[in-house]
């Protein structure tokens, strides 16, 4: 196989390397991907590309098919496992959407926007359908439970964001229970499924899952924090969102917590109480400045990727390994 | 085993044969429902519980009972795959209330007016996630197959449903397509499994399928039928439920294709353009009556009911086999 990306030593924060290695196999994941979201129903294939299409990265399925090449695996299941964790993924897209009421969605109106509610609920469900259906063809009981078991996390950590919704008192414990459970848990599936597709031992499944669990960790950080700034605008997402939205996350729950009481008076006035004003924005981001609440988010970041790539550390130097390794860096440089 | 109900070759049209058979297996699928629930985020348990202690009749998970029973099968796994396709069903509900805008359920205010329209997507999502895990757990890959392609299924038959909503030039072909893809699908599966788990041949999962699916449409028409009149209080629904909503159904369907010009300007005003007055209802209810439109609805019923009992013919006479043929006996004489 061309090996297309300079081998080198020396680490570099790109998912360059990894795109590269993994282009002949994510061409097939898109193909199916296409494929499975076909449909008599015109709306079905309508709503689902119009999210699909409009190009997020495709890491966890490339996270997938990156860890089943890591594993030495040589069969053709985790095509269709890689395409049904991007539907697992993208449902949850659609459902939130829903949940939180957003407007927008990668840089797109959210699907809810253009074809209603009822539109990004019922796709969403056909989506997980869809899924499911691509794992029980893979036949694979081991994978099979993995990824269960993430869509029940996964929907469990959601309502427990729900409920956390709007409480400034939420402390750093709480919130990362939240994102363990609504983010990460899908990257660890997505990664362990790939040494349990070639029958690798426990050890080197509960690597693969450390470190997708801990790379979802520092992922969502680093977006959390992307929120209130940096290259937000390039993400599709607009600066702010989740303060107007009222959510309780960690550049939050750090500024709360450092904060005077009058400060606090601020953070229960506009997320727990909904009344934002002009010019509050700009309050919150001064003090989130003022707290290092921005920075300390980040260096929670880089402390989770720290220990997603030691998860690797006893794995054979590679170029996959590599690909994987940058692929952390990546995650966390996103915030410069 | 102690035979509860007398045995009688006269049919009656009542599900207590069937309970009574079933009662031993349904404590133990009611016992793993309650335990499936269960969750430290304490609004899953509270929001699941609140629509499945409402009691429904329990008639989808009682049919997998039923068909292993009818199939000699003498393992576990119906216990927990019953358990799923109630979970399924229960997660369509609290969808399409959302969808809906519902504000009933059960003679109940729907789950989405107590806790919002966000947990209602979200416990949903959790209790599909349950279902997936359970069947996993059973670890039969047709049964998995089975349960994972009535879905997809499903979701296609709501989001066709969408499509047609409001369009009163929909025939009767275009909401039989609708009403097998979101009611009869989980009938046909949740009989299909019974057999798949004991192993037996395609033929008598064929005709369990066949049972399910059909008496799954009659159960439907019998329900479009009764929002329009019958007992429907009863069911904890309010009458025109679906006219307020726009929904076409079949009574709608037949009245308006044989109803005159100014019939069909009535079913367009109400229907198609949502502008709902006083004393429409009662129009409606009249031009139904002056079309025979609820007693052909039915009539439709009986023609499914009895292809479902005939695709049992060939099974040996016994006890289920007689419960199932009462109990298509009475979901259709619901109607009166």
């Amino acid at each position: 196989m061309a090996v297309i990306v300079p081998f080198e030593s020396h680490q570099s924060a790109s998912i360059d390397r990894l795109t590269a290695l993994l282009a002949p196999d994510m061409e097939r994941v898109n193909a199916t991907i296409l494929a499975r979201t076909g449909s008599d129903v015109t709306m079905i294939p309508e709503v689902a590309n119009h999210l699909i299409s409009s190009g997020g990265k495709r890491l966890r399925p490339m996270l997938t098919l990156a860890m089943a090449k890591l594993a030495g695996y040589s069969g053709d299941g985790h095509i269709k496992l890689a395409a049904a964790v991007e539907f697992m993924h993208t449902a949850t897209l659609l459902h939130d959407d829903v949940v939180d009421e957003s407007d927008m969605r990668r840089g797109k109106a959210a699907a809810r926007m253009v074809w209603g509610n009822e539109a990004s609920v019922l796709v969403g469900d056909f989506l997980l359908g869809q899924a499911f259906k691509m794992m029980v063809e893979v036949g694979n009981l081991h994978c099979l439970d993995i990824l269960s078991t993430a869509a029940s996390v996964i929907a469990e950590g959601e309502v427990m964001q729900l409920g956390a919704a709007k409480n400034t008192a939420t402390n750093e414990d709480e919130y990362m229970a939240v994102i363990r459970a609504k983010t990460a848990e899908l990257f660890g599936a997505a990664c362990e499924v790939g040494p349990a597709l070639a029958m690798k031992d426990r050890t080197e499944l509960a690597a693969c899952r450390s470190f997708g669990m801990n790379l979802g960790i520092a992922f969502q950080l680093v977006d959390d924090a992307l929120d209130y700034g940096g290259k937000s605008a390039k993400l599709g997402k607009n600066v702010g969102d989740d303060f107007r939205e009222g959510k309780i996350t960690l550049p939050v729950v750090l500024s709360f917590r450092r904060g005077s009481d009058s400060e606090r008076a601020f953070w229960n006035r506009t997320l727990a109480e909904g009344d934002v004003r002009d010019g509050d924005l700009d309050t919150a981001l001064g003090l989130m400045q003022k707290h290092h609440a921005l920075d300390d988010t980040i260096g929670r970041a880089r402390h989770y990727g720290a220990i997603a790539t030691d998860a690797l550390a006893l794995v054979q130097k590679s170029e996959i390994k590599t690909a994987l390794e940058e692929t952390v860096a990546f995650c966390i440089a996103r915030a410069h």
